[in-house]
């Protein structure tokens, strides 16, 4: 199952170490002028290297446009984007040939396919999401036109967590003043601090990133086996590390009485909104036009720059020593694989809807 | 959008206060005998009034096979399960014609549709999940069968929360003991304290649900857009008031570093597992064969006993008064839901592994 | 599989001989007023006993609207329609019991699902026709709406065979004029007379339904694998007894030139339309605005009104006596089912197209 | 709609004239062993210039693996294969740019997408196809290995058709001992010769490509809406320029009486098997482990190398001037097509039966 979507379907391909790895984008509407380069800026925030705070590999992930798109506009037919694969040691994995690496998916693939790719996770690698952010790039501007805009953050790194958000920092130039992707800029300079240290002792740290979607009209959601917040979540769901999903009040509602967290309707010249948001924009899974909002949570990168145990292929102790180039924590990478599934989800919302 | 599932589908039908509720189940393999009363009892778990610390509206949720079963086995063809409305007090909701209740669905709907079924909610009523709990039920059967157990139980009651769980109180007695269904027989009295002084001032409460999956095998789950913690969470995010899904360790895994909660494997006689299960049983999407667990999060009820401000369909200011029999917490209630959904979820991933 | 449909699901269930038989249209859009009354005719054109030339078997065919409709209106929650079962001599089946009738689906619903309905073939049998019927009536009323109307005839019976048709027959009076719904009435009163003598030999014979869609605008269907012609052949091969399935010049183009079958386009008065038709409305997959035509092949009836040698499960020979009540042709029965899965997909590629 | 299948999906992209034409195969299981020198002799079987009957444009039409092959075994991840265009001269289509080409997808695309891809008709165009045929021959390979062959062959070009043929001759070499790939040789003489006779005129002549498979275990096809013939109807209808689509007795079935056609069972063996195979192999949507045998017509070939009047755009009044290099007849190269989705259906229905 690598497709994703109803009316606008992305169908993913490729692998760490292979030949690249690419979309292919079934049903975007025709006539729409694409940004080129706006789609390269997404793939080089989510690219390898860019920061200090990153993986060291190195991949100028620049994509090719294979279909679909004729004199700068799209067509209506499918089109395809692919990236071909540049930095591929293949032989930083040879030590992990017949080891199943701790929290990784080796003995999964293993088990269900019968055999894995082991160099560097072949179809479990995170790799694979430079294609849907390439994919998304196309549908974040598609809805900019319709006046929709989404924006991720990194709002936890480990125990360092912006309870509060200043919201006139939302915007891409706070969002990107700093490799975190933090807008709060206090925060996030003890979050790059933190994630520096934890490099240096070989280890890992999890995070969270947060996205606000607005702009949205009322009525996007399919109840009752497609309400958006539950094909958001499962989007969210598909990225890599990813452990849970909540959206508006979230795991705190479950503490809260309803008398404290009821969203009352008020008509301000007009226009019907809710005085709070704790539904998140979205209510009996549609929305309600005012912002989406959920929060994603990361766990640590599983593989650690220290010595590991574990076991190989047929049960023998095996210690997989540290080798490679590795994130110490994925959340400011992942920003924009955020934003690329929320609007994949989000168009193919909208074309649902038929607004 | 009214049909879950790959393999197995499951279609829903029906509105509160219409004729009633049902499901279609479409490709249940053939052959398989089942247990009608098995289905009643889930169903008698799900239906109003069924404790003191419920609605006090009365269904008796009595179900009718319409198709697919025939000499009591399932025959391959689509099994339909209906059941009748029967306590519909139409004129409970007379009050609220026109006006927009907070954070329920009215509105929404209302904007989509340009109407709603103003009778308890329509088609956005819980009560539509009594047919999944049906459907669910067979499922259950089914897995159990294959050695594949689901049990769910309610771990947290607004600020009441059971941080640890004794393993031995993971059986349906111990979880069915109380009209709470918290296997924590000390916490289970708390939380039935609580909602009972809750529901006397008129608020309703938040709460949990957490679920475990006992005796899966290793394999089960599509990469890369059906993982199969993405298919339990949209599932359960499905689910009406749901605000949050996370497995194994959850959004705790944000503030974790890797070397704290990397799962390593270990060989016992023959058989690998986890020693510690951070993972939830699930990696890379794929199921490790250790026992799969996660958490739902639910919000207050927002229907109130007490007066709320709203505005209706015209943008004028109106009250809305406390009318009709609700819960005031929905966990209890919610536990048959959480096990049927995620009962649907394995059993059409079991049948997409091809075991 | 018993989903038909992209954005207009359909989802069959039931047999011949359990309780009944249904359908759930899913996608249904909010706020169309159903006319029930025209439901019930085109069951009727649809049921057995209508005349001395289809079984006497006798059905009401009275169906019941489960959900989805609320003061006479959609309301974009699932229609359900059900057609309780009546007159179900199942002791007609005794005889065949362990028995493989020739031509009909007994061996291999066995050979699949390791058992079978016996009574009426279950599932396997034209019953379940009726819900599809019901269900196709509410399109081709919001069709009608839009301007498009079907209208299915019998072009043949046996090797009689309307080569051409007169178009201002082609009118619902003409066609049910006549039991065999054929509407040139000299053809028909052929056709009838042929179906009384073979009938009367214990004998079925075979024909063929043609179709006519008009008012369709330009631009439905979905290029590559969701052709229009493709998606009418494809649920005209899912009714019980077809063998092929033609669009516009059909098989006979296979004899033909390019320089005279060629369609030219001309501009009258400002509207693009061909000189001919033999692209049978559908350019590329695609409506060009003409009448869509198609035409479906209809294999004789396989039970037989005389006795047939066969096999039983032990694979020892048998012989099958004639019993119960049967068609001895089943095409004028075919043309309300022809109309009604017609019906399904042109509103569905109506809704994918957006116009 | 790019997509076809369930279990076995192929994703098709790409266009006459852009950078190249490919498919995304997914759902194809682990570890099996390609032969990619078979797929490659299933491409050069469709590509252009491989004989004198055919157009004259020049594609070697090599085709690479993007993704999904790992030391030549499938890994379970899609597998994207991907064939570069060549002999693109997109100035041949200049004069063509605003006129609507008669029986071409111009108008409709046109219509439908607000623009259209003037260059060879773009997505319309059947170099798409190339993308079929490659997916096509892994599954050949697939399904040869589980004893299921599918043979297609001409057996109608314009009036010449072969209404017996001898079964000894099924086979490739005797299919491919022509240009015509017509098995019985004399008829294939006369066939090239018409041909070669109608390309000297300028004109295009139709055709018809009959398929038979051979091994197929009973109990592949999912009633009632994923019918075995259904589902091959649908993806014959796929093709370019068919016009119809028949299995089994086909239309001549219409004029047939039951006592004639139906389908007696024998055990011959224990093995039980029918008489005579008017059903074509599949009985109830489900194969009965007869030989699977169907036909497809093909319309001719819209362009033809003669002036045509048309109308642009504007609705002017225009002569389309005969020019770049097409097919007088398609069929021969329709051969590997049609065995393509066929054996891709195949797989996916195997693969569907749990077999």
């Amino acid at each position: 199952m690598n497709t994703l979507g109803n009316r606008l379907k992305i169908t993913s391909f490729g692998e760490s170490h292979g030949n690249g790895v690419g979309v292919v984008i079934d049903g975007f509407p025709a006539g729409f002028k694409v940004d080129l380069e706006a789609i390269q800026q997404q793939l080089d925030r989510r690219k390898p290297g860019q920061s200090a705070i990153t993986t060291q590999r190195k991949e100028t992930d620049t994509f090719q446009v294979q279909s679909g798109v004729f004199e700068q506009s799209t067509t209506g037919a499918p089109i395809c984007l692919f990236i071909p694969n540049e930095d591929q040691n293949s032989k930083d994995y040879d030590h992990i040939k017949d080891a199943f690496r701790p929290s990784h998916a080796d003995f999964t693939y293993q088990g269900k396919y019968g055999h894995r790719d082991y160099r560097g996770g072949g179809r479990s690698s995170a790799r694979v999401t430079a294609g849907w952010v390439a994919a998304g790039a196309i549908a974040q501007q598609w809805l900019l036109q319709k006046g929709i805009e989404i924006l991720a953050f990194v709002d936890q790194v480990g125990e360092l967590k912006c309870t509060e958000m200043d919201e006139t920092l939302l915007n891409l130039a706070s969002i990107d003043s700093n490799p975190v992707r933090c807008p709060n800029e206090a925060m996030a300079a003890e979050m790059e601090e933190l994630i520096r240290e934890i490099r240096k002792s070989g280890d890992t740290v999890g995070g969270a990133v947060q996205a606000r979607i607005v702009g949205v009209p009322v009525g996007l959601g399919e109840p009752l086996f497609g309400k958006l917040h539950a094909a958001l979540g499962m989007a969210m769901l598909s990225i890599n590390a990813v452990k849970g999903f909540e959206y508006g009040g979230g795991f705190d509602m479950a503490s809260a009485r309803g008398s404290m967290v009821n969203d009352h309707f008020e008509d301000v010249d007009g226009h019907i909104q809710t005085k709070t948001n704790f539904s998140g924009g979205i209510q009996g899974g549609i929305s309600n036009g005012m912002p989406i909002t959920f929060r994603v949570a990361f766990k640590p990168v599983a593989t650690l720059m220290q010595p590991q145990d574990s076991i190989n292929e047929l049960g023998e102790s095996v210690t997989i020593a540290p080798k490679g180039r590795h994130d110490p924590c994925v959340v400011p990478r992942a920003v924009p694989i955020v934003e690329a599934l929320a609007a994949l989800v989000m168009m193919d919302y909208y074309l649902l809807s038929g607004i």
